[in-house]
């Protein structure tokens, strides 16, 4: 029920393989050494938790964006101004996941001394997998939010014509027995998912969008056809979407959606908040573990009809562990690819 | 397709009027002189907006709670602890609408000192209609974020009972020419809209959750039967309701949902949030009203298909101009009981 694309390749690598191809790369690239490092484990990252769409299968799409300076691999977030626990960064157009890195970063050293802190960052690129970031604010002990706007790629309820962004939105909360970490975009299924069931022959296993005659379909087909993706919530997940935006680029000061580029190659210019609250503010770090694991244990018993109940981030350590284990699955080509740059 | 419960009555009654039944009877209920004007004003500023369901119509069932001693109307919050911009609270089990308002005022404040703030309140009640506080935030030219956990009334994704809340989620943004608010539940409708559609004999227009043998519905009293609606965005809204339950709960040091009794009647002891930013913190009003106002611009404007796209918050304002010209549609027996009161 939770679709994931399912990888058809049988090579598999070490994460230390893929962290040094990716390495290399980003060095010979002209990255500088300490940020090359951070650059490569978050995408070595997303591989092991089975992220595969945002790891090293879109990472030819990230090279190909810093040779046409689209992404400045020199570059470093700047904070334009600052107000107590709130501060406004321009990521001048750096790697996307170095700045929601270092942004969330902030957000936690600002929550450790006001109790929460929030970075509103203009200016930036693709986050790759916002997921990083919640994950991060979490093995820091915080809680962590954060969202990110994207090019128009979603109609709003009402509209056939995309004018909103997908917006990834993230809410992690620590828990000494498995972090819980939530990462969904406001679109029920995204485009690397409806073309993963349209390669199966598959139809979705609910209703995704609607055709081009405005019919609602389960073909995902017929949705990459017509552009018209299903926010979550039909109404409600199109003004969640909206509301991301304008928070994001009122906050940062940079681009709302309809300014950036509707072209997925030039998707530059995004606008992203952090937000972290420090959970030691108020001092029961074993009150609040033990409140976490209740909530997580009441929602995952068994159910009368024997259904399994999963908590965000569940799955992303078991895969975590497989992959450890067992070597994580590569497209070869890819992998060739990355291997050659 | 934005489903609202549309009234049958033909009784009307100015603002005024209705004001002024409220605060008699808060009064007379024993609250003080201050705090049943802004209960009252709370109440009648829900109708006057059109939430049908949480001002009037709720009245009863809120007194009802204060003769069983499960609201407090004696009560005032109290700051339990605090750090820097993050505040935890206790309600004190007072009046939920009161307490909230005192939440979102309290986080405006903090947010004019430190940028941004947050009260976390727990032992509260039901705040009724929770974009109140959002239209509160935006009102002081702030933006406002928070929510509310309730009792277990959704099945989370994979389960047939519920376990998880519906836990409303509020977004406001200020903008000059029309606050953008939005309020949502994370159930794709409300028990609420399910009993409107069931006694008008319509089916949903879209499917609304599950019938009693697992199989998706648009048949109101099928899913009403069945205590299946379904989570907007399915396994995406049923991950962020669990979100916003641990994150009140942790933060507030309350209830989280499992804790709090299934029971509507008994519903109390609520964990809530509050967040606000103050959009002046980097100095640019005529910026951020240009800003605002062209994201509204680009959703609005006239689709190929000539459909109409409206921003979150557009309606209650027309809805207000209509009711503050035309009256106040109440329906009579409930009129009746609170006059009597």
């Amino acid at each position: 029920m939770f679709p994931r694309l399912s990888h058809p390749s049988t090579l598999k690598v070490t994460y230390q393989e893929l962290y040094d191809v990716l390495l290399r790369a980003l060095l010979k690239a002209g990255l500088e050494g300490e940020r090359a490092a951070l650059c490569a484990r978050l995408f070595a990252d997303t591989d092991l938790d089975g992220v595969y769409t945002h790891g090293l299968n879109r990472f030819p799409r990230f090279m190909g964006m810093i040779h046409r300076g689209l992404v400045d691999l020199s570059a470093r977030p700047v904070c334009v101004t600052r107000r107590g626990a709130l501060e406004r960064w321009d990521g001048q157009r750096g790697p996307g996941n170095l700045n929601a890195h270092d942004s969330m970063g902030r957000a936690i050293e600002l929550a450790r001394e006001h109790g929460l802190g929030c970075v509103a960052l203009g200016n930036t690129n693709h986050w790759m997998r916002g997921g990083s970031y919640g994950w991060q604010a979490a093995e820091a002990g915080a809680i962590g939010v954060c969202w990110t706007n994207t090019m128009p790629n979603l109609p709003p309820w009402g509209a056939s014509e995309p004018r909103v962004g997908n917006n990834p939105l993230v809410v992690a909360v620590p828990r000494p027995r498995g972090h819980v970490v939530l990462d969904i975009a406001m679109s029920q299924f995204s485009y690397g998912a409806l073309a993963a069931y349209r390669m199966r022959g598959e139809q979705l296993p609910f209703a995704g969008g609607f055709d081009a005659e405005g019919r609602l379909t389960r073909d995902p087909a017929a949705i990459e056809r017509s552009g018209r993706p299903l926010p979550i919530g039909l109404w409600k997940g199109s003004g969640l979407a909206l509301m991301l935006d304008m928070v994001a680029a009122l906050l940062s000061g940079g681009r709302a959606t309809h300014r950036v580029s509707a072209k997925s190659e030039e998707e530059t210019g995004l606008s992203q908040v952090f937000l972290a609250f420090d959970l030691s503010s108020f001092g029961e770090p074993e009150t609040a573990a033990r409140v976490a694991d209740e909530i997580i244990e009441n929602l995952r018993q068994p159910s009368a009809g024997g259904e399994e109940v999963r908590y965000p981030g569940e799955r992303t350590l078991e895969i975590r562990r497989r992959n450890l284990e067992e070597g994580i699955t590569v497209e070869p080509s890819v992998w060739r690819q990355v291997q050659s740059l």
